[in-house]
């Protein structure tokens, strides 16, 4: 018989009744039903319940088990008096009667009780990631993030993709975000970087004539802590392919993200047709780039019917360029107190307050207008805006105003939040939407055009499109929203060296700098470069969605924490002084 | 139609005659022949024949291309005459008659031609990469990678292994490399390591109660430059097993293997049963714990046809404790002139010369045994050496004395350069060995016993063995040899922290210092560790194999150049003043 087990803790049922067998695994739990001790026994792949009475000669042992010592066991397989069948187990139909056990990995005292999965401080399931993995919870989510990626790995290469890796150990490619440096020994003074994204290297192998690139590829970025991502590391499925447009990109791509989530989704329906929705538009409507459409609410330009009326404060708005009075229309939310509930909202969210009407039964039984716009602009203004909203008695609509940019993305939150409150939201499906046509360029703070995106994007329109309003440019570069998140984003590139210095240029960085920081790039589009385009999407984001989880760590193994360590291994840590000669750095002091 | 095609450059055959396409792809070669312009267009896919003459609107254009430009082509689908059909082309049957031609991605003069694929320095291949990979011997060897690195996760997949990302950074491992280090921007002064390999982690991720992982891992050391090997990282079949004995992982293995090097070994053979050869016959039988098997030759000790004999050299070399004389057959190789040539071989490597003997027809036509060693200790010995060995007249045999450590090594070398000289070696096939029985232990230069391999490995004979004489105590620790080559290295892991502080212990480890280094891990196994082995297989040196390259760079898409430079994106480079304030470092100047 094999050392440690004939079987695992998942495989035996009512047909191995009366055979001989060996287990291993973990102690899960102990109960003793006076004088019979049983163990529930755990393995990766299931449980089985051991026990064993006063004439057992694994009694002894059984009896001073500690929970997670692992043990070996060997017994009969004994069919469970059918009222203590328990169908929910694969193994509940049985137990084994033990005859001999021996302990193969004692356990001390644990930091951190497994059975149960209480509720323990996130900093000591990190310290004791071994523990905290053996969980259900955990260990099932872990489980789900292997199978994920496999299930997509098979989907890009059956979509005739081919999964390439690119170097870890790089250049700096400014992305955005910091990088992570590695001090070179052999070049002290010098440094490589971590790879923001393989985001030259894709196109590179584009320019290297291969076709179609993925890869499940590992992003560096040195990140100021957030509770929603990895402060060190993320992946990413990458993809590029040459010789497409944008449509050929989401043919290609739609079918494997669709797949994935009808596989690992657990029933959730998945929308089968995926908007495409315009940048501005989805601002406008949803006040978003990454709407949650299983919320029914779209918002609308309502300027007209405030434009000259008696609500001064919108009237006057709207006497200046650019501004605009947009709805959110609130079905079944046609109460004082959810107005005011909403209105408190917005003032939280740093707004002075968010107008609104609301319709209710009057006191003669016909429909009327509440609130003090309403009684503002009147009855028929009011009505209108009624009739354009499409609402009804026991609905209200919230109005904010001024420049869009200056609301737009609290009116998208107020969206998310009266949706919610109104349980308006259509649970347990995925909805998923293309957003296209982003601008290629916007005003930072100080007034400076920038990119507002990915700067190696294909203007629409070319050369000719950047010889015009930088900000009216769009990009041929599109993201994929699912249900309020950002999943996937990419462009059809910029293959040309001469659109490619003059779109840098209208971003103020001279052909010198582009040169420098992206050299590589540049330099082989001069040998013959196909168009190509692409994109990347987030398997932590992925894998959050589908099991449901908020918080990124608990679909990671060996998460960092949010301050950048691994509590476990103990990194980061102090290098030894030959470490830091080799590589001829000094630590400074602080300040 | 497509924007860019409606087929690919390997996609038209006669079948497709009359039809209109659009190709797009790259200029491989134009040719004029008299008015007639043909060029070779290639995709990633294949090439197509397209042709323009003087009629065509598209002839003017194609007069103009480079090498290497990027072009989209209108054309008619022709049949080609029967007498220049190609039968060695997919598309050899058909050309296309040009009718429009779009420049896509111009080309400058070239700075490494792709076709022909001409010798060009290492140096301008990497810095020009992206032109190097579209050559076809580059590009082949690149999918061929890809491909096998899909195999081998179906295959681990298909044997039960899920594959986990273990962290890339993390803490410093030491594993008898140096590590990359990482500066903390968060924690200024602290620094990250980038991983040698998972070993710590999936030794932790047995511990978490995960049953089988795999991982296509990479691997970091900051070497020292050589030839065969990436100065920086490398990629590991990383594998680990729960509640296994080395037949169970051996038996998961084996089959992954095989079948891969059959999937893609071009049809040469790989023999069916894996010999397992402990270490020591294998340093005794072959000089190298990596033998090639193909090679038909197998040392033997002959000490005693020497001891007391009249070649006074051997004969007192083994006067002194410890020492033999070892034979390597040489078959057909009986002649004087070969003989000489070996010798010099052996002083070539450091030795005074290698003694011999080899058998000739004599003058009166029976065999006679010929050289100084045959004349020194006479016909007796000489022909009971000759019956050991197993030789007849036109063989040799080469003699090495002294300790066995000291000629080993060479003598190895020298079975290999018979065994080529006298073409022994059965080519075109692939024949592995597992390796077993490794020492724990070695005495290092000083003296001081060291560990000889991963001091992870669990000794045979566990506590009890370490209280004898470390020398003698052997590992589960074993290698996979193929072709000469080492393909993978594994051990069933020391799971008991006691026997851990002890192996560690004498190899020189105090706990303190098995604590700080492998914390993570000690810590785990106190708290219910299950017994686990594993193994890593090198993936380069198996796609190297594959693809009968001698140079790691062929088989990875962007390799360092030997002095660990990135030539195409400039790395490493200097930072800039700012981010090595935000990491607090200071680079010292020379000296």
């Amino acid at each position: 018989m094999h050392a440690y087990r004939s079987h695992n803790c998942a495989e035996l049922s009512a047909a191995n009744a009366g055979e001989t067998v060996r287990l291993s695994g973990w102690v899960h739990r102990v109960r003793d039903h006076g004088g019979v001790l049983f163990v529930d026994l755990r393995d990766h792949y299931g449980m089985t319940q051991v026990l064993a009475d006063s004439d057992s000669p694994a009694f002894a042992a059984m009896e001073k088990l500690r929970a997670e010592t692992v043990i070996r066991v060997d017994g009969r397989v004994k069919l469970r008096d059918p009222s203590l069948v328990n169908p929910k187990l694969p193994t509940g139909e049985i137990e084994v009667y033990a005859t001999d056990l021996e302990v193969l990995g004692p356990a001390d005292e644990l930091p951190l009780p497994v059975f149960g999965e209480q509720d323990y401080p996130e900093e000591t399931r990190l310290a004791y990631r071994f523990l905290d993995l053996r969980r259900e919870t955990l260990h099932n989510n872990i489980m789900l993030r292997s199978k994920v990626v496999r299930s997509l790995r098979n989907r890009m290469w059956d979509q005739g993709f081919t999964e390439f890796q690119t170097p870890i150990i790089t250049a700096s490619s400014p992305e955005g975000a910091r990088d992570f440096l590695v001090p070179s020994r052999l070049h002290p003074g010098k440094f490589y970087a971590l790879p923001q994204a393989p985001q030259q290297f894709k196109q590179l192998i584009m320019v290297a004539g291969f076709d179609k690139y993925f890869q499940i590829a590992p992003c560096f970025r040195d990140e100021d802590p957030r509770a929603d991502r990895s402060p060190t590391d993320f992946y990413q499925l990458d993809v590029e392919m040459s010789f497409v447009e944008q449509d050929d990109v989401f043919a290609a791509i739609q079918p494997v993200i669709r797949g994935l989530f009808e596989e690992f989704g657990g029933g959730r329906p998945v929308n089968a047709d995926w908007p495409r929705i315009p940048y501005a538009e989805a601002l406008r409507k949803y006040g978003s780039d990454k709407p949650d459409l299983r919320n029914p609410i779209e918002m609308q330009d309502v300027s007209e019917h405030f434009r000259g009326s008696g609500f001064a404060i919108f009237a006057n708005l709207l006497e200046q360029d650019g501004t605009e009075i947009r709805a959110i229309p609130a079905p079944t939310g046609g109460s004082r107190k959810f107005a005011d509930r909403m209105n408190a909202y917005a003032q939280k969210e740093g707004l002075p307050g968010m107008g609104y009407i609301f319709w209710r039964k009057g006191d003669d039984g016909t429909t009327e207008a509440a609130g003090p716009i309403a009684k503002n602009i009147g009855p028929e203004r009011t009505e209108a805006i009624r009739q354009q909203l499409g609402l009804a008695e026991g609905d209200a609509a919230f109005f904010l105003g001024g420049k869009p940019e200056s609301f737009e993305a609290v009116a998208g939150r107020a969206r998310n939040e009266i949706g919610r409150e109104l349980g308006l939201i259509e649970e347990n499906q995925f909805k998923f939407a293309w957003i296209v046509d982003f601008p290629m360029y916007e005003k930072d703070d100080e007034g400076k055009i920038d990119f507002s995106h990915n700067p190696f994007s294909m203007p629409q329109g070319g050369m000719e499109a950047l010889s015009g309003d930088p900000l009216k440019v769009l990009g041929y570069q599109y993201d994929l929203a699912c249900n309020g998140y950002e999943l996937i984003s990419g462009a059809i590139r910029n293959h040309k060296p001469e659109i490619m210095f003059k779109a840098f240029e209208l971003a103020g960085y001279p052909a010198a700098e582009v040169e420098k920081r992206f050299g590589g790039m540049v330099k082989a589009f001069r040998y013959g470069a196909p168009p190509h385009g692409g994109c990347a999407a987030g398997i932590d984001r992925i894998v959050m969605l589908l099991a449901d989880e908020q918080n990124i760590r608990e679909v990671i193994m060996f998460p960092m924490n949010q301050r950048a360590e691994d509590l476990m291994m103990g990194a980061p840590s102090e290098p030894n002084n030959e470490q830091l000669r080799e590589l001829r750095l000094r630590v400074l002091p602080k300040d």
